[in-house]
């Protein structure tokens, strides 16, 4: 039989490597711990962008150009909204509404935000367990020299520019694991931590009391896939973010951040001659193609074999 | 100074007429006040198809082969929501959508109906006073050889299939008369009712205890253009109704159905030798161009003016 692997993970990056376990490995056996931290209400719909990157990226409907968003999509949606003086800084595409939409009236129905993820996965034909971190709502807040911003008006309103002095989780100390969590997590052969950004998407999960003290406790080795390559980071606010918090771009600050939770990092061979104290292991961690994906999956479940051993 | 005329109107056929009297009178001097009965839910979105089809008419944005619905409208929304299994038997368009949404978040933050469309209507260019019946929530109920039904699943999802046995208007008894919509009537020189469905469109609106009063002790005449074309109701369930109901396809079951309200009766040139005892004109009603829009608005016009004389 083979192992079985739980991914804690945020969006794009996360959603890239899931993809790659997913070509190495019986779908059945993966298990993705997803940030709900980016979640947020939006003209009265309820929205979770880092699982519907999963959703749509798992299911072959993902535009890998753009980065986010269904591949196809039209925008009949937003020009009518902004016809009629409707806020328009969040872009929403003609069929992503529908995960949206369905999801709001779920909810608003007494279904909590795992069952809904579930159904969509059913119905999408995404056979990996895939779990928001917590049913309770999580709100990721960032202080910034424009005040206190709420992750999407950083992240997508004013795309990061403010300078970041801290962030917040409202709501996490009270959140509890979502079900199935924690089971997941006890009973896993090897966890890995996605390439996502560590402050914005992968702490919100780590901020969850539950999840932590699971990961604390957990048998299996767990590698963390450094998010840093070639001293820069692939995609999105790492690099700006990590100097704003006064941290140098290596993989020093992000074994440094980790301390205490994982057991391994797997490192970009661009950066392998970093002197670092933990166990690591160096490989191309650029995850450009299918194959680039399923390698170094391959290569983070190699880690935690070894670390395992 | 022109006159001031207000029209009660259901949908489609009400939205005609009222275009038409755009082209021969200034639109701030016209207020339409508006069938809300078939309001209702939907994926928990406020959807109001008498006041959507009157700005999709107004604004030029109506797909008039269709007869509902935009122009140029696509529907990603409605594919994704099926593959995610969400109900489908009501078709939102994608820029509908925009619609829906923004009204439904604007009634959530607390402005009412009437508020919502008159912005909606600004938006858009639409310069008549467009307003709700009521800001009260009023729901069409069809009692049908199939058992209770609610407007739209008897209308869209059954097709007006069912045999019809009676009508009823759940919360109008205890409607208000949207704000604008006493004084627009006591104020106005003409009263048209459009050729919508009398039993389905029109009667909504006189089942708000306000507006049966107003229209009864106004001083301007009320003159109703009949939905009866040549024997036959030009669209959708009205002949079909009147048969179960037991009444005969004529413009006498007009008059009588209007009894106490109308003063007098446009009819089709095609209908011309029926005997009426009410007051009434003859012409060729049929409005397929915007010109005919014109003038079966002209006619009813002076109709009026002819029993306020």
């Amino acid at each position: 039989m083979s192992k079985r692997v739980v991914i804690l993970t945020g969006g794009v990056g996360g959603a890239k490597l899931v993809l790659g376990l997913m070509q190495i490995m019986p779908a059945e056996r993966i298990t993705a711990i997803v940030n709900t931290g980016d979640d947020f209400e939006h003209l009265g719909l309820a929205i979770s962008p880092d699982l519907d990157t999963l959703l749509y990226t798992l299911s072959g409907k993902a535009n890998a150009a753009q980065g986010w968003g269904r591949d196809g999509e039209s925008w009949q949606f937003m020009d009518a909204l902004k016809s009629l003086g409707g806020e328009d800084w969040f872009l929403l595409g003609d069929g992503d509404m529908a995960l949206h939409v369905l999801r709001t009236r779920l909810l608003a129905t007494g279904n909590p935000l795992s069952a809904v993820t579930a159904r969509f996965a059913k119905a999408w034909g995404v056979d990996i367990a895939m779990l928001p971190m917590t049913d309770d709502p999580v709100a990721t807040h960032l202080t910034t020299d424009e005040g206190d911003l709420p992750f999407q008006h950083y992240f997508v309103a004013r795309r990061c520019a403010p300078k970041v002095q801290a962030i917040r989780f409202e709501g996490a100390d009270h959140a509890s694991p979502a079900p199935g969590v924690l089971e997941a997590i006890a009973e896993a052969d090897a966890i890995l931590i996605a390439p996502s950004n560590p402050w914005l998407s992968v702490d919100p999960l780590l901020a969850v009391p539950g999840i932590r003290t699971a990961l604390e406790t957990a048998k299996a080795p767990i590698v963390a896939v450094s998010p840093i390559v070639g001293g820069q980071a692939v995609k999105g606010p790492t690099a700006k973010l990590m100097s704003e918090l006064g941290l140098g771009i290596t993989n020093t600050s992000i074994a440094a951040h980790y301390n205490g939770v994982i057991d391994g990092l797997l490192v970009d061979m661009r950066d392998g001659d970093e002197d670092l104290s933990l166990s690591h292991m160096v490989t191309d961690t650029l995850m450009q193609t299918l194959d680039d994906r399923a390698r170094v999956a391959q290569a983070a479940l190699d880690l935690a074999a070894r670390l395992a051993s």
